[in-house]
């Protein structure tokens, strides 16, 4: 695939609270054009960066979803090797109103001495009351935009998912050489617009012009119980990782702790209609991810169990029409 | 050896601020007499220690030399981890003053969700001058003394020397035949009082006892710039680890970020008369530790350059006389 159009994730940490040897914390990095995003810094993140190449000066903005431990604690090591690093470029950081005094407690550590500057855009559950909000848009760029998602985690606890832009449409070959069409035409109908010739012939878009790929996304749930609208909201992902604590047999135990069951991050796949389901976030009683897969995929067949290191690229579905 | 009765030393982490894959960061675990102590903690020292088999339910006290992320970015984990294991202990954690603050976020972010105690002791620079105060003893145990040691690093920093206590005499088995002696004079004799029997027969502890090991002792000194007082300070100390950020060609550099080179810490092992040195803490820059080694060893031969996973067992130095 052309580099400048990877969309990848890279799982640093597929691992829960409690630390086994084979897994880290939560970690994963997703990269869209060329520019990084990490998702959760649970303690060692940044050790897995270094293993699994992702250039630290990559990173452009860090998604938290939550300020518990095996999520957060390994933004104080990374933010410091940053600064060893020579950044300058300033660093957003997105997470629930409680990452601050986390950020607070970051900065009265290094006080003056972190090069660039950390954007702190604390996110809030914005429905009064108290159910949780819809997902809502937090940032945009050229390449993609990126939705926080309220998940059901007894804490603040977001979602993110992330968009990829719908690309600049395409000029058929076959329709540039029928019409002639001059270099102003082609601008003007790859911006979807239609053309109108001086003598008065219609060049609509919608006829000359063709989406060359459909746009891909991922979404990162964790942690959270199943709620109703998880499945709504998700409509139409392409690549879900859901966290999935628990094997169905502790369907109980996951709900008092506010996680999810195999079971449920499949159902949360099939009714999103997801292409792929990535699940983890296991607990350190699982002694066989394979187990958790067999369970999911009598739901979802296209699930896979993570493990630390892995890569997941999403293909160009890419359109060929000349 | 009688594993009651081991002193050893476990190396979690050889490397410095700049993480690199090979070398986690400043963590050092000594095991004396089925207790186990760590001293620093920096980030990923909770999963070394699971890597290398010290039981977080052994440790029984943490001492933390300064506060720079990579000697402290571990321990949030490391506490959670073990409320998570069912800790109930309290827990005594040792360093320079400006550790408050850290162990007060660490409190605000658990709240009243640690199992157990943290009990934390503030060390002080007490010297009003402003020069170094001389070593100061911080813990008593039935097995150790425990003596904080301020080094040079441009904060507050303290080494630490880790003393075996003097074991309790033991009698001549020779004696014992010869003089028919009683339980009661044996344990006056064991405890070094001399004893007269009813006769007036003096039975001198000084003839009959003798010290059946010599105590054993393990110093760690990082971060430090070479400065005077350091061997006289550590003389007669059986383990010296002592950092060696930089080879000997860095000595400016060294110097101005308050560091040592591998001569400057062979020239303390050697002046205090140390058995063995232990050198740590190299620069990201060090491609090859057995340059420092070599180094080193031109000063004070028995030098070894540390790896992460190293143990150094001090053997019991056992006096044989019957």
């Amino acid at each position: 695939m052309d580099e400048g159009l990877e969309f990848k994730l890279t799982v640093l940490g597929s691992g829960s609270a409690m630390p086994i040897p084979q897994r880290y914390q939560s970690a994963h990095v997703l990269t869209v054009h060329g520019r990084s995003y990490l998702i959760d810094c649970g303690e060692g993140a940044q050790r897995q960066m270094i293993r699994y190449h992702i250039p630290f000066s990559r990173i452009d903005a860090i998604f938290i979803s939550h300020i518990h431990g095996d999520h957060v604690f390994g933004l104080f090591g990374l933010l410091s090797t940053m600064a060893l690093s020579g950044r300058t470029a300033p660093l957003d950081i997105y997470g629930p109103v409680a990452l601050g005094p986390v950020l607070n407690f970051n900065k009265s550590f290094f006080g003056d001495f972190l090069s660039f500057e950390v954007r702190f855009s604390p996110l809030k559950y914005n429905s009064p009351s108290g159910d949780l909000a819809e997902p809502f848009l937090i940032r945009s760029t050229k390449a993609l935009e990126v939705w926080a998602m309220p998940l059901n985690h007894g804490i603040d606890t977001f979602g993110y998912i992330f968009k990829e832009r719908e690309p600049q449409m395409n000029v058929r070959r076959s329709a540039i050489e029928k019409y002639g069409l001059t270099l102003t035409e082609i601008g003007t109908l790859k911006r979807g617009e239609d053309v109108v010739r001086e003598d008065g012939t219609p060049l609509p878009a919608s006829e000359i012009s063709y989406r060359p790929y459909s746009p891909r996304s991922y979404a990162y749930v964790s942690d959270t119980a199943y709620f109703d609208k998880e499945a709504q909201w998700l409509r139409g992902v392409k690549l879900l990782y859901h966290e999935a604590t628990y094997a169905e047999e502790f369907a109980q135990k996951a709900l008092e702790r506010f996680h999810s069951t195999t079971l449920q991050a499949a159902a949360v796949a099939r009714d999103s209609h997801a292409d792929t389901l990535l699940i983890g976030h296991f607990s350190s009683s699982c002694k066989d991810p394979e187990v958790y897969e067999a369970q999911a995929r009598t739901i979802f067949p296209n699930t896979f169990a993570l493990s630390d290191g892995q890569e997941f690229s999403v293909p160009l579905d890419r359109v060929k029409l000349d």
